[in-house]
């Protein structure tokens, strides 16, 4: 253990590095690789379904190269012949409910076919429906009369925000209509003493948080998506993102709901209060519900003061047992200010060099690095907290060594190293990706089980071409216990997809993890959910979706 | 408006005041206001069904003065003849599964006869339930055998954790068994690095909160009745308590939940996990569910790190406007080291300090008085914070006059000046006492009216003997919106009941507050919940009640 002695130097090469910060481009290169992702993703076949990030407008969804049609990639999926299908009348009724500006038609024209192709494809192009028709309301009452007539009809729909979803979620699989939300877009109110908003659901966050900033306050969600993604999605895949580890989950935050059951009926849920214990807390189901019980219309939300000053730093470490250590530390001597703490591997921060060719922050190499990021009233006070922490627990020997960012710039280029690694990871071909939860003490294990599985089967190696995988990699919010397992491939394989499944669910069952942290059950995590969740929990959710839409219209083929 | 230059005199103002403190006896008078708080329970018949505390063990619950069956003072309350009244052979069967000593039979002796007592009256000596056992489960597994007996054979349940309630939730009305959870009390794990505490239901509050003590954390929830209270009850009625402003709701906190359902059903959702997005989060159907759905058993939740440092502030202002501002200004200026802001009107203290005959912090007398606590990890930055928004407020004269203090007895003091108005408030007679939420800019409008009314119908005066109501007070958890109205009587009176009720419910659902901020609904407020819910919700909330529990045996008669 080093003597805190030792302690001084090592701080002064933190201001070292930092002050050759500046004149190095090796950080604005890594910080490029965001900008090109929209280009990767329509360059590369991938098996990605996990983190990655639209573009800010939905104007880059391309038409070139046709995505594969849903059903076609999940051939085990059939239509439920439930559902009626859409006819002439059908159409007139919506045209008549929203004019005919608001619902799209396929093959009215070589422009409404166009357009309508960027509401039933993913932005990762993997995931493609049939729809039809696209309905856009411009009010609640206009969503009541849409599902209603639905509902009564037996006409399956396909709920939709920004569509920006990693799992398949936000899309229809064969002919829902889509009931996109974007033109629901009013901030309704927003009250600066007490700090709630009141909004549509179909607000963009970014445009919420704007509207937040210039009186002084955040959202307390932020997402790499935020150009993009819609609070009303947002809510209803109780979205995590990289404040949770400071202003807590949604099911905290949103103080209210007005959202649409599939018989029309309108819950007016939105009420504007920290406390009000009069009844079952309803909204609650549709946080995270996935838009399969109702369709989320607007939001209430208490939304935390913003912090003018915010530290980020980066650092190496030996072990992942230092990295809970650094972690523990940064809890216990940063505390109120602590807004995120984020761990990656040495190997995800290797191929993330690799893929840019650019040189990491540190000088050495180390097997985990941690972003710690501050935020607080007091720039003096937040400044002298993070040197402490970082005094103390290079002192200690718990971190090797360490940069901290001086200016909005370098703090944006350490960033980079940790948001850069998903884009990365699938720059040498495909990406077998999982964004799961594991309790703490264990959720490194899964990368170096995983990373031994495929070594041992000789499937991986880091040079040899001839092998399907590249690398193993982890990296994710350390501080909210939600790890991202990157499998990177040269290409996308049926040997590797079956050494990875049931395996790695297998592996977060045993130790009562969950499948999927943040991202959802949508399509593609549905059929294992059973991983994360026993019997009786699966048995009272299919009760609870029973009891909401008999008819199962809302958001079929998906969730449970 | 004073300049800055004025600032400087009114910050000494505050030193002198604190440093005159320690010598003054005026605190440590006002503080003792609260350790005799079960004697005034006892002697005082009072109307009250609000915010009071409950003795520290429950061996305070007194007998010699016999309580009213709630059958008497609710004489519209008629026995469901659905449930089975108890035989010989049901009491056999629960003492098979639990063994003798953990079921208590009315009659079998005097000992017994007088225990039993204390489960079946409340702590305020307002309800008294007429159930012949209680029974106290020792695992979840006695618990799903109790409950399923009960649902087939439909008897009657009242689970029942420390009975702390205020609103007459936690004793049975007529024959209902009461469930007690306080022997299944075992801490089952805590991890210091997640901050990740599972414990039985039936653990005390503080017991909980020392554990994490020892371990440098803290249970993100605060209550007066925490010596006796228990986590499994805090859960079920979605306490709110004192570091809500600071930690949020427990919405947010609990991360999981044992429950059993009425037909035995043992629900696993004990997850320790910060994010887990498979399905619907049926848990939080259980928060502030009141026992009404299921019963529960153990908890998992987060708790954050234990603040070393812990200041309080008590000031003066001279209008609800300057309240808001000087809320607002906390808010800005300490934010993330903010952990409590209190409001008491000037009436409240004047009746405090009439009730305990001492004298107040602050020299002069003022409209408005706020508490403001933060609770951070280093001392001398929390101090300069606090200093500089003391400066700021007092230069622009948001607040007149203030004291800081500057050790914890004077803390405690100050505190006191606060938590001693719900006793004081019941001194002189009776109190009818309000438990609401309104959003803030009219939150103490309800007060002002409230006061009008009384002056304008001739029913109250502060010194006539002969009127009914001697003052109408409010104070309460600014930093929520939650606002305590009480009506200081000087004996219970129907007229006074006439005037208030559905007067006060009427104005707070025109504001679309809530009639039960903190407290929940239980026996008293059940008839009320229209002002607060609309029908929809009300619907949804019985089809979810109909949905669990078909045969009703859960909590009868109260709740929705």
């Amino acid at each position: 253990m080093p003597s805190i002695n030792r302690c001084l130097p090592a701080l002064r090469r933190i201001r070292m590095a930092n002050q050759t910060f500046q004149q190095s481009a090796q950080l604005r290169a890594v910080q490029r690789v965001s900008q090109v992702r929209w280009q990767h993703a329509e360059a590369t076949t991938t098996a990605s379904n996990a983190e990655n990030h639209p573009p800010e407008s939905r104007s880059g969804v391309p038409s070139k190269k046709q995505i594969k049609f849903t059903s076609e990639s999940y051939p085990q999926l059939k239509r439920d012949s439930r559902f009626k299908e859409l006819t002439v009348d059908d159409v007139k009724f919506f045209k008549d409910v929203l004019g005919s500006d608001n619902a799209i038609i396929d093959g009215v024209s070589q422009d409404a076919t166009s357009e309508l192709e960027a509401f039933r494809a993913d932005w990762m192009r993997k995931f493609r429906g049939q729809t039809k028709l696209v309905l856009k309301p411009g009010s609640t009452e206009e969503v009541s009369k849409i599902l209603k007539y639905c509902n009564d009809n037996k006409i399956a729909v396909n709920p939709q925000g920004g569509n920006t979803g990693l799992v398949g979620g936000s899309v229809p699989v064969f002919d829902e209509i889509v009931i996109n939300l974007g033109r629901m877009n009013k901030i309704r109110d927003f009250d600066d003493v007490s700090g709630i908003l009141v909004a549509d659901a179909g607000t963009i966050l970014e445009v919420a948080d704007n509207h937040l900033a210039e009186h002084g306050h955040i959202f307390p969600l932020d997402l790499a998506a935020k150009g993009t993604c819609q609070i009303g999605g947002n809510v209803a895949t109780n979205a995590g993102g990289l404040r949770l580890l400071r202003y807590g989950s949604l099911h905290g935050n949103v103080l209210g709901i007005e959202a649409v059951l599939p018989d029309g009926t309108i819950v007016n849920d939105l009420g504007k209060l920290r406390k009000n214990n009069t009844g079952y807390d309803l909204k609650q189901l549709f946080i995270g519900g996935e838009g399969t019980i109702g369709i989320i219309t607007a939001v209430s939300i208490l939304c935390p003061q913003r912090s003018p000053a915010v530290n980020v730093a980066y650092f190496g470490l030996s072990s992942y047992e230092k990295v809970q250590e650094a972690f523990k530390e940064a809890k216990k001597s940063l505390q109120e200010i602590l807004s995120a703490f984020e761990l990656m591997d040495g190997n995800s921060q290797k191929i993330m060099t690799r893929a840019s060719g650019h040189k990491l922050p540190l000088e050495n190499e180390y097997p985990f690095y941690c972003l710690i990021e501050t935020s607080g009233s007091n720039e003096e006070h937040d400044s002298e907290k993070i040197s402490a922490f970082l005094e103390h627990v290079m002192g200690e020997g718990i971190v090797e060594d360490g940069v901290l960012a001086e200016n909005e710039t370098q703090a944006a280029n350490l960033w980079a190293c940790r948001e850069g690694v998903s884009e990365a990871s699938q720059h040498f071909g495909g990406v077998y990706k999982y964004d799961v939860s594991i309790p703490l003490p264990e959720l490194y294990q899964l990368v170096a089980d995983c990373r031994q599985r495929f070594i041992d089967n000789g499937m991986m190696d880091t040079e040899d071409e001839s092998k399907p995988v590249l690398d193993v990699i982890g990296y994710g919010h350390m501080g909210d216990s939600n790890l991202h397992l990157n499998v990177c491939t040269r290409w996308y394989d049926k040997e590797v997809e079956q050494a990875l499944e049931p395996w790695v669910f297998e592996w977060i069952q045993k130790r009562e993890g969950s499948i999927s942290a943040e991202h959802g059950l949508g399509l593609t995590k549905k059929e294992y959910i059973g991983y994360s969740r026993n019997q009786t929990m699966i048995d009272l959710m299919k009760q609870i979706k029973n009891l909401y839409d008999p008819n199962g219209i809302m958001n079929p083929y998906k969730y449970i």
